[in-house]
């Protein structure tokens, strides 16, 4: 079976590979196709480890083919290009983030919500339209379509490579649902990845943050660390009675089951509540809140290849990093554990580029 | 205890109430404030039956106060005019929707929202700012501020009273909202009193209409009566698949607890599922599919004063009016009987200038 995936394409390639729903992940050689007229190759320096990793690894959403190559915050430097490539030559600085392929026909692919086409192909676990299976940047070196691709800005750390899944998750939603206006007050639920991102973006749009958690042990963090201006404990009534009605909008960024009426009440008239975690089981919506003041509740998944380009060089402009873990390639099974407990402050990257050994 | 309510104010008033939880009405002798400085006094012609004055009749919202005058959906014609009073004068047709107060110094109040202000008072069942209870349009006369009455256009018949709830209910969302653009495509989900008039807004916007109902005896109504492009029956998974994807948005008329899922399916991308109605218990959200297409939950509430204004000039440019029964004063009972059994198209009218006697 290895020699299978080590010669389906022409390039020898190698990196980190889950075999079943255990998700434990273990050296694989496999290989990439030749760099087509459209395509850049690079070779992965940085890849964030997301919290979906988990759960494609164990096949949590059923949609897992195995073996598994995980990895879509990829950041790294471009080792060829395909005759009709026009953006990028080789020694750029590139990033790839959760697509590598669109229908690049329909309405949305139009307006440059790539995120939202239907045909949209994931960087890895997805069917590219040679009919091959996606590895993602666990891995030594990648090929992607050049419109999948953005430039990385000079002074942006290459070990930012969360910003192409976390960041732009969280940023697409404030500027698309209007949530990016200095003075306005913005709710952050969560402070993990994506939370902490929001936290960034939210102030370096001069609004006012308030981070909302369950557990009370995170205001420092959330105040001292990352600026935030304020804090509540969604366990306290009394403190979320304090502030309701004061929030234009809230990011919610948790996937496991939790209520929704104590932050809906949080809103102002016409405020919004986006989530961006994906909870496996529907959640309960109390309406009668949502009629009361003309509120709503929306969902928003990562964001188009143009907006994310624009995100890199928005963090860049205002240095805007995601905190990170730098960790070797061979600490991602103990780096997936602990991620599994929270335990990381607030994204694992793994130094694929230094630390992944051909085995 | 009758005299109390006789001699309250110095105007005498009679009309129809509640005595208690039976929601049972009788005719009732009670006293309207004297005309203040911008009051308008009127004399009540038509009032519909709105579906939420069965819930507060039976006290289902738990906040009845007894005796209950109905009534929010009120036509009539001015008999007095306070010495301030700057847009009516004797004579004038008028119209007074869901509220009569509100606290006119909030940001809503400031953006003609009083709908949303947190101290807006309702038409009935309400504390007045001077600390009695409103009594709603089942009755001779009412006295209400200028702020909250609007003018009645000429050519719209006053048996069109529903427009100032189920009217500006489906009018104010359709607009809010971005659905009013020509060649949209807007879902309408229920066929009652709300259903039917979103449907005859929508199709005056200019807008595809698909009605969705539990029931496929309606398809024929709602082609062929009103004037909508299609028809869904929401039970049938096949025609609910084959139609997945093609909505801009949908007003959700139903007030019953129903699953969600199916009708967010129905939306394209960006597309928006706006409630109207208002279930009394939570209605499972799933969140993976608003993410996917960037869609939303919303509600919305009636409409400002400014707005239901505008609604009920553009229902007379349009020669819209809602489907009416009109029925004589005394049939009350037996109407709202028949309207908990949804047996009424689709929408009865009080002829209260007519049928009410005196007590």
């Amino acid at each position: 079976m290895a020699k299978l995936y080590e010669n389906e394409h022409p390039v020898k390639a190698f990196g980190w590979a889950a075999r079943d729903t255990s998700g434990v992940l273990s050296p694989f050689n496999f290989s990439r196709r030749a760099t087509g007229e459209k395509d850049v190759q690079f070779k992965v320096m940085y890849c964030g480890i997301c919290h979906s990793d988990l759960h494609q690894l164990k096949n949590e959403w059923s949609t897992s083919i195995y073996p598994m190559v995980p990895g879509h915050e990829v950041a790294g430097v471009v080792t060829d290009v395909g005759s009709k490539v026009e953006k990028f030559k080789v020694g750029d600085k590139v990033g790839v983030g959760c697509l590598v392929g669109s229908c690049r026909k329909c309405e949305n692919c139009d307006n440059n919500l790539e995120n939202y086409c239907p045909g949209q192909i994931m960087t890895y676990n997805g069917i590219y339209i040679d009919g091959t299976t996606t590895y993602g940047g666990y891995s030594n070196i990648m090929v992607t379509d050049e419109h999948y691709v953005v430039h990385w800005p000079e002074n942006l750390p290459m070990e930012a490579a969360p910003l192409l899944c976390a960041g732009i998750t969280t940023y697409s939603p404030l500027k698309y649902f209007g949530l990016d206006k200095p003075g306005m007050h913005i709710g952050v639920v969560g402070l993990g990845g994506l939370g902490h991102m929001a936290v960034k973006f939210a102030k370096a749009f001069g609004t006012k943050v308030t981070v909302i958690s369950t557990s009370a042990s995170k205001k420092q963090e959330a105040i001292g660390r990352l600026g935030a201006d304020s804090f509540l404990v969604s366990r306290d009534p009394d403190q979320m009675q304090a502030a309701a009605g004061s929030l234009d909008g809230i990011i919610d960024t948790v996937s496991a089951i939790h209520p929704l009426l104590p932050l809906i009440n949080l809103l102002k008239t016409h405020g919004k509540l986006v989530m961006v975690g994906a909870p496996e089981k529907p959640l309960e919506l109390p309406v009668f809140p949502l009629l009361l003041g003309r509120k709503l509740v929306a969902g928003s998944a990562i964001g188009g290849i143009k907006e994310t380009q624009e995100m890199v060089d928005f963090a860049a402009k205002h240095n805007i990093t995601p905190d990170v873990e730098v960790v070797p390639m061979d600490y991602v099974n103990t780096a997936l554990d602990r991620l599994l407990k929270s335990d990381v402050k607030y994204r694992f990257v793994l130094d694929v580029g230094n630390t992944l050994n051909k085995n």
